[in-house]
This record gives C-alpha cells, sequence and structure tokens, in this order.
C-alpha cells in the first residue's frame, strides 16, 4: 500500500506492505488531514520515522483476534466490519493505572499514532486498538469527520481551564488550531476574541459571531483577560498572551512549538500567570460538536490532494497562510 | 539618615532626608535582609531608582494623621507607638477592587517597598500604610523575624499549588530560597525532596528531617512528582523540574530571574504540565512559623553588616553560596 513516510531524514511516497491488524483494528483511511506536527515530524523535531499522520476518518476493514474478544465492553462494542469511524491517536499499554482508568492519553508506555512508535494515517491503511475508534455518525461527511482529531485537541483546553460563561477568553493565532479553538470556546458559553493578523482567516470566526482583533490593535485590551489561549506556535504569540491577562490569569499554551522558546519568566512570577499546557483532547465531544454544526471546519480546508501526491501536499501546508491540507488515498 | 540606594545606575550608601509619615507609619528600621531581588535591581534590571530593601523588622516611630484614623478598623488597630513590626511590602491603591478584599499584591497601581515606586528598607527609617504593618511576638527575636516577608514568599507556594499530605515535592535549588520553600512544604506535611549541589547546605534542610538530593542523582527519580518548585533561577532548574514532574504536575516558579530564559514549550505542552508563578505571600502564616520554631534560620544567615557598609555587603550577598546577608542601622 502507499504511505507517507518519513525515514532517513526524508520523507517519501512509499509502498509497504499493509499492516497486520494483529490484535487491533484495521481501518481503510478514507481521508486523512496535515497537521503542523506532521511539518515538524518531517523536519526531524520529533524523532519519529515512519508513516506520519494522526487525523483521519476510515472504514473497519479487519478486527484482530484479540481486538474482537475486548468488543465486550466499552466504546468498541457498537462497532463492526465496514463502520466508519475515527480514532483517539494515544495508545496505552492497558495495564498502567492511567490506561485503566480510561485515558492513555498519558501512559508513559503509549504510542501515538504517525508520531510515537506506531504508524499513522497518511497512507491507505492504519491500525488502531479497537478501543481507540469511535463511530462517525452519519450525518457528518469525511470532511468534517477528519477534523475531529483536531477539534478535540481544541475541546483539550476545556479540560485544563476553567472556562465558563463568565470567563473572558483571548485566543491568539487565526490559524486553523487558533479558529478551532476560539469555536470551542465560544461553544462553551464564554466571550472569547480571536486575535490574529489576516483579515480574511478572522472573518471566519466573524462570521460564527465570534468577536475578532487584529494584533495591532491589541493594546487596548491589555490586562482584561482571565484565559489566553497561546495557538500561534511563536514566542511574540506567548507575549501577547501575557500583556492580555490580568494578574493570576491562565495562558493555555496549546501549539507545539519545538525547540527552546525565550520567556520573560519574571512575568509569569509577577503576575503569577499559571502556563498549561494542552495537547490531546477526547473525541467524543468533538463529535458532539461535530454533528451539532456548531463549528465552522469546511471553511478551514485550503485543499486535497491524492496520498500520492503526498509531498507536494506537504509544501502546500508548509506555505505560510495555508490551513488544512488533506490528503485522499 | 543613612540609605543604601540605586540611582542613577550606581549603588550607594547616601544621606537622605528622613521620610515623612504623611498619613503612613514611620518606622525605625532595626534589622534588614539583602535579597536576590535587591541585587537584581543594583543591575539595572527592574527599572527601580530610590532606596532598596525589603526585608525588615524595625519599630513604629509616628504614625501619620491619616494613618491613625485608618487604625479604627482591621490589623493595624493592634499597633502602636514603640511596637516592633514587620511589613507586608506591597501598598495597593485602597480603592480597586483587590484592594478592598484587603488583598493589595496585584492591585494594579500598587507601590512594593524598595522595588516599584517606593522607598525601601535598606535605611534608617522608612514608611508604610499602618494597614501593612504586623506586630511581632515578643518570642521571635529581630534575626528571625527579619525573615518573614521571604518566608512568606515561600508560604505563597500553598496558594498556587495544592499541597496535602499526599503531594509529591520538590524543591529545585539549595539556596536561601529553596531551603525556605523546602521547610513550608515540609510543615504543610507533604512528603518533599530538596534538591541541590552544595552538601553543606542540603544538610540545613536534612537537619529539619527533609529529604535531600544532589542534582547528579535526580535522574533517578524522574517523572515521581506531583509539584516542583523551581527556586533556583536558572535555565537548568525549570529543565529538571520538567524532568521531575509526571504529566500534568504543577511547576511552581518562585525564583524571579530576569531576562529571557530559554524554556522548552513543547514539553509543557506534550505532559501537559501547570507552570505557576508565585510571587509574595502574607505575613500572617509566615510569622506563626516562626513563632512555633518550625522553620530554621538561622542557619541561612551569613553574615551580618552595618548600614553604612552597605555596598561590601551586596558584594558579600552576591558571591556565590553566600546566603542571608543583613544589614543594621
Amino acid at each position: 500500500m502507499k504511505a507517507l513516510r518519513y525515514e532517513n531524514k526524508s520523507l517519501s511516497v512509499s509502498d509497504v506492505p499493509m499492516p497486520l491488524a494483529d490484535g487491533e483494528a484495521l481501518v481503510r483511511v478514507t481521508l486523512s488531514g496535515i497537521c503542523n506536527t506532521d511539518l515538524e515530524i518531517a523536519k526531524g523535531y520529533a524523532g519519529f520515522e515512519g508513516t506520519i499522520g494522526h487525523e483521519f476518518v476510515g472504514v473497519i476493514e479487519e478486527v484482530g483476534q484479540a481486538a474482537n474478544r475486548s468488543t465486550e465492553k466499552g466504546q468498541a462494542g457498537s462497532l463492526s466490519y465496514g463502520q466508519r469511524v475515527v480514532g483517539e491517536i494515544n495508545a496505552g499499554c492497558g495495564v498502567c493505572a492511567l490506561c485503566r482508568a480510561g485515558d492513555p492519553r498519558h501512559c508513559p508506555k503509549r504510542t501515538v499514532l504517525g508520531i510515537v512508535g506506531r504508524d499513522g494515517a497518511h497512507a491507505e491503511f492504519l491500525k488502531l486498538p479497537l478501543n481507540n475508534l469511535l463511530p462517525v455518525p452519519e450525518d457528518i461527511p469525511d470532511q468534517r469527520a477528519v477534523f475531529t482529531e483536531p477539534l478535540a485537541a481544541a475541546c483539550g483546553i476545556l479540560e485544563r481551564a476553567a472556562i465558563t460563561e463568565d470567563t473572558r477568553v483571548a485566543v491568539i493565532g487565526d490559524g486553523k488550531l487558533g479558529l478551532l479553538c476560539a469555536q470551542v470556546v465560544a461553544n462553551a458559553g464564554a466571550p472569547v476574541v480571536l486575535v490574529g493578523k489576516q483579515q480574511s482567516k478572522l472573518e471566519i470566526a466573524a462570521r460564527r459571531g465570534i468577536e475578532t482583533m487584529t494584533v495591532d490593535k491589541a493594546d487596548s485590551r491589555a490586562r482584561q483577560f482571565d484565559v489566553a489561549v497561546e495557538a500561534s506556535g511563536s514566542a511574540s504569540g506567548f507575549a501577547l498572551a501575557l500583556d492580555l491577562l490580568h494578574p493570576r490569569g491562565v495562558l493555555v499554551l496549546k501549539s507545539t512549538f519545538h525547540g527552546a522558546m525565550e520567556i520573560e519568566t519574571a512575568r509569569v512570577v509577577v503576575d503569577e500567570i499559571s502556563v498549561v499546557g494542552s495537547r490531546c483532547g477526547r473525541f467524543a465531544p468533538a463529535l458532539e460538536l461535530l454533528k451539532a454544526g456548531a463549528v465552522d471546519v469546511e471553511s478551514l480546508i485550503s485543499e486535497e490532494f491524492s496520498l500520492a501526491d503526498g509531498l507536494r501536499a506537504m509544501q502546500r501546508a508548509a506555505e505560510p497562510g495555508v490551513m488544512k491540507v488533506l490528503l485522499r488515498p
């Protein structure tokens, strides 16, 4: 089968053997999405080698024997051959306390689809434990379902910061991550302002009734926010987040910026800011939002390529201003 | 009167007019302590000019008219001329919501003794609002009472991180700040390990029954702590704190390191760490600890100088390995 792989410091679309279900579920990928993390991996930042990609929608093709047994309990019970699915990307050891509590996201022995020790989704087929898969409701088309993973990551903010209808939230960064975060926060009922540089992207949020502001105007709102979500992945975005927060505010660090970032730690201390890292979210709340039509994800799609054109797709995804690039096997 | 001042980019012991009580309380300083923040100010990092110093014990010498009126309510009610006192260093505007709630530490218009817009404690006299002053119990001698401010700052950790008897805490840095933090955490009943480089300093904590560990041994305890307190003021201390924390752990950033620190933000995101800034604490809990003899502060005293020898004292305080240097007016 075809797969977009990063190996020996280079990226290629290669022919590789199909994965064996081997106690897990084999999924035929119908659409996958390129994430900034994929671009970072392709720069060699994450130390990963193999098939990249972790955002996908697909169809269950085969279920390994052990996986079949595990369908007796849990979410996987409703899954069967031919079911359209999305999949949570962290596969835990199954025996540690975290896994036994049903949340393998921080299992120390976890593999992560297309990121840590497990071939990923930019391929014709992938495998994941059956328990990682969730059925996609019929009324969510593939082009929306493929956003489940990044939307879940945006929903993860709500696990890491107390956000209510009274919480004044600023989201910094008008890329696809920032646009998803702003919509999630708005859906949580909080007054949210999206801060960015490009009017055309801010308008995507504005069309959903979200207040927007260009970076050059942000001075006027200094120290007015309870929570600031840093989704720009830049040191200047981090500094702006500090500007916008009042003392004891919460800065949610959402983007994975590899390498060292220069941070004025004295500002974190003097204003007693909480800088809170946020990585993966659970899929169920994201599917709810998609099913309810509560989030505009279609406007975030820049272009679709065939998997065979994976290299060109990656180049396109790395261009400034480009948002979600999709791959179709 | 004599005062240790930072002005026009230089430090000097100068003769300056005594402060006027002018609606506040005039305090005759009997002993003051040099803090690392004083050293930073003397490098020009904080943008402050005037008399430096914010750790002191003294005696109320005069109470201004407005201050007198305010004694009708609050902690100041029990204070009078001749009373031995320590003083909280943030003086708020008195009218904002924070000040009205009795906590001026984040008042946007605050002045801070010897740090922001208010002459400090390395002088024969200082002034502070009467409401900032707390009486020192008779059984706490000056050499202990002068530690109230830094001990309160250490107690501030407990406001910023949930620490119970079940919380595994690592304190990084065996300077005076780290030694105070470790003792405060131990007094809160939590199992705490102090991580440092100098055996003689670690022994101060060990004598109080606190587990200690040299930095080179810290590898063996990676990912075992719920809370790590960074009290070394170094980028390597911050990185070590990340090593020691398990996912979703809390890193309390206690030391004010001026300038930009290089931080691997991806680690904060991937492990979903909370980096929590902590600055000033309230004085009442610190006085309780001092009164109970629950904290060894005497061992932290390196040397005492007369205020007239302030320049030499500052040089001494800046030498590696030196802990608290005291000034006697």
